[in-house]
């Protein structure tokens, strides 16, 4: 199989860009998208359903490429995904480090929009915050075509690609929430609490998202490290389970749940999620 | 002061338009909001900041204004809000009802795009679910501008306008999501569960909105009947305490609770949510 462009999102002096990774360089494809599928934004190209025709003329050389600016701005791949649903406890060793009995069905929140931030983007912590804030690298499915009630073995028509979520988390703040029973909502969706990227990894090019090394690096710390062959409810039956509740629509994200080994992040970090084939997605850590 | 126009979006034939309403009648503006504004939905009337000089405009005669299609689809007005936020018990006697004691801080929880729907459009019950299902009135706040830590008393200059949210619940499930840890998320979730409309109407025809009546009828029974003047966390402050957590952005909605005497919805019953100066929205309940 030959290899499939890797896409990226970004801005530019207040233009929004779609890039293109292959061959080792980045490549600006934004005019060359635009003529060809009348897409201006990655979430364009897959409404349109004109993703999969990208990937594959692409390499061919049949959408014009240009140099990508010296200074951009990496941003989420999707830049509005019509919904982000983020799964609990779907790691055997995670829901023990919370001393939880791990959940005999999938159980979801739902993330904001205004949460996402790209690669190389801080992370901000707010000065006010007293709660300790843990990083929870994640595997990212994007949905490209609607769905509802999906046959579990079907899922795979449904798979538009991959990336990588970190689902940052102020935990303290989640244990209030918890006794005012609203776990999730407000402790994970301060402004730069998704940071989503760097790819959005062509489906064609992971044979099977359930044999990936996942990890999470602070500075030289390995704090995450695990194989996505550990999730209690794999990709399969998280959409068959999520779409006989909702349609799922193209462009969603589905983060599919943290191995083991959360834990803090401070000001001055450097935070590395790391999933095998999908990239590297890296962020500073800042109090302001 | 003039009267201003009530603004709608609907569906015909596969064509999206915006309608107006005023002095008793419904219009197609969305030719001449897209001539005059660049604007092809509420939302980018919205975003590029036109959508006061539309209200000022249009009884003024300075858009052009067609007639409405014959047989055309109420849509909701937002048709893609960037988040839904919902809250939680925002009135001490729907909190008594439930027996629980009034949150002393907002609480809140996410809705998606996917269970948004229009005026007459159905609520539809799914023929597997066995949980008992509820409506619950609330009045909408639609949000104009990016805010981020508003002072409460600045709380008007960021929102654009009011609306009706039917904050349809799987109460049952609900109750088996509680024990899971999992409150609100799935239960408040399915698709047409949150019927949104019929009209957004501009702030600036909406003297107070903690004084407005609010109530819910199903069929000829009046099941809920109170006053916004009862929210325990009123407008200015979820504005306030939102904001602090998190940005909200042009075009966002927030729900802002359901007063007493939510009950259940039954395939056949036809529930109507209305609240003073902003309509009535009108669903049929129907089992799929």
């Amino acid at each position: 199989m030959a290899e499939l462009p890797r896409f990226f999102s970004f801005e530019d002096d207040g233009r929004y860009g779609i890039g293109v990774e292959f061959g080792g360089q980045v490549h600006d494809a934004s005019r060359g998208i635009v003529r060809q599928y009348g897409a201006r934004t990655i979430l364009d190209l897959i409404e349109t359903e004109y993703f999969e025709r990208a990937c594959e003329q692409i390499p061919r050389g049949l959408v014009e490429l240009e140099e990508m600016p010296k200074h951009f701005t990496w941003m989420p791949p999707v830049l509005r995904p019509p919904k982000i649903i983020a799964m609990v406890q779907n790691y055997q060793a995670h829901a023990a480090e919370f001393k939880n009995e791990a959940p005999s069905e999938p159980v979801w929140f739902a993330k904001t929009g205004n949460s996402l931030t790209g690669h190389e983007q801080p992370i901000i912590l707010p000065a006010w915050l007293e709660s300790r804030v843990d990083h929870e690298v994640e595997l990212a499915v994007i949905i490209g075509r609607r769905a509802k009630d999906v046959p579990q073995d079907q899922w795979r028509d449904y798979v538009l690609g991959y990336s990588i979520i970190n689902d940052v988390s102020a935990r303290h703040l989640q244990k209030t929430d918890r006794e005012n029973k609203h776990p999730w909502t407000r402790c994970k969706n301060f402004d730069t609490f998704t940071p989503f990227g760097p790819y959005l990894v062509p489906a064609a090019s992971v044979n099977d998202p359930q044999k990936l090394k996942i990890s999470c690096r602070v500075g030289a710390e390995v704090r995450q490290n695990s194989t996505t062959s550990d999730m209690i409810h794999p990709v399969a039956k998280l959409i068959a389970v999520l779409s006989k509740f909702m349609t799922l629509e193209p462009g969603d994200v589905i983060a599919t749940g943290t191995p083991a080994g959360v834990g803090k992040l401070l000001a001055g970090d450097s935070c590395e999620c790391e999933i095998e084939g999908l990239g590297v997605l890296r962020n500073p850590v800042q109090k302001r």
